[in-house]
């Protein structure tokens, strides 16, 4: 490749797929839905309901979640203050990346900490971020115990556990709240689904 | 969202969107094409210039360089070898999850040392990860200088830098050799696609 300033290098050096041209290609814009809440609450339940649903629209998706997070990318940290932070950092790093490559992402985490949240969204233009609360109260969540964690961390076994040993700070404005402790999957479904028509995700569907 | 065990939440608390259903979405396979080279040597320039080509053939493509990962998910790194090697290590996590979200990327770091290039493939099944070694002498990268940092380095100002104050490791067995010295860029990309077709990624077309 010629090093000859007036060779096309030049000007094929900075990216010419822009983010402009994805949308276009996808029929879609990108955006973060953040689902937030308790262990045990729905979030990625629902985030891969939704998921499915935008699939079967031809849309382009991806679920980011403590499977493909944790054990990956963020396998070096643990559940203190500081690693909580430095995780949900470098999740929303990756999501801007996704967003770049005009993937809707979808990312289900507990981020229990308001201020991690408010430091995602602050990356985002607005209308990109869109938050959504899993409400669910935490005696279902620990009834439910999927993974058997409340159990766990009742005994102690399981330290810093949100809920149990370590604080949750539900969103004061999200721009959505699902009651997943009493709505049928479904339905909440439904609602993220019509929250990203009236964004305008949708574009010239 | 009901907690009965019986309740569909059960079936769909897994993904349903497969990178197989994402794949017959795209109509092609999902590889990381890794270029490695000196500073200098074009690889920005001709992994930007191949996602063109693909994006042209309604490929989903992103492109993973210094500008998008350097000052976001590793702007915590320094140039150490154990600040770089923790760099590649994220880099690697981060084309694993495009690749899982469907996407062919394409990746343009110094990736000095072997062992790490070595480690990133063997995260990745057979033929999924393509190596690509962007062959251009020391001196003509420092004769282009294009960001003015081969100067700095030898006047001591920009540490550990590779080829200068670092070391270079060449690939021994790469999928695919450009020189990026002498040929034109066209070329160098057309031995890129052809690279990728050879690999059966542009499967049903």
């Amino acid at each position: 490749m010629s090093n000859e300033p007036k060779n096309a290098n030049v000007v094929w050096h900075q990216a010419t797929v822009t983010r402009k041209r994805r949308q276009q290609q996808n029929n879609h814009k990108s955006v973060i839905l953040w689902f937030t809440g308790f262990s045990g609450a729905g979030k990625s339940t629902l985030a891969h309901s939704v998921e499915e649903m935008l699939h079967q629209r031809s849309c382009r998706t991806f679920v980011l979640d403590g499977d493909n997070i944790r054990h990956g990318l963020c396998g070096d940290l643990g559940f203190s203050h500081k690693d909580r932070t430095e995780n949900i950092r470098r999740i929303a790093e990756v999501a801007k990346l996704m967003r770049d490559a005009g993937v809707i992402t979808l990312t289900a985490f507990i981020s229990p900490f308001r201020s991690d949240r408010e430091k995602v969204r602050e990356q985002f233009s607005h209308g990109e971020f869109l938050e959504i609360y899993c409400q669910c109260p935490l005696d279902v969540c620990e009834q439910r115990d999927v993974k058997g964690i409340y159990k766990k961390a009742r005994a102690g076994e399981v330290k810093e556990f949100t809920g149990i040993s370590s604080p949750y700070e539900a969103p004061v404005n999200p721009e959505l709240i699902v009651n997943t402790a009493e709505d049928r999957l479904e339905h909440c479904t439904e609602q993220v689904i019509a929250l990203l028509s009236q964004r305008g995700v949708f574009v010239g569907r």
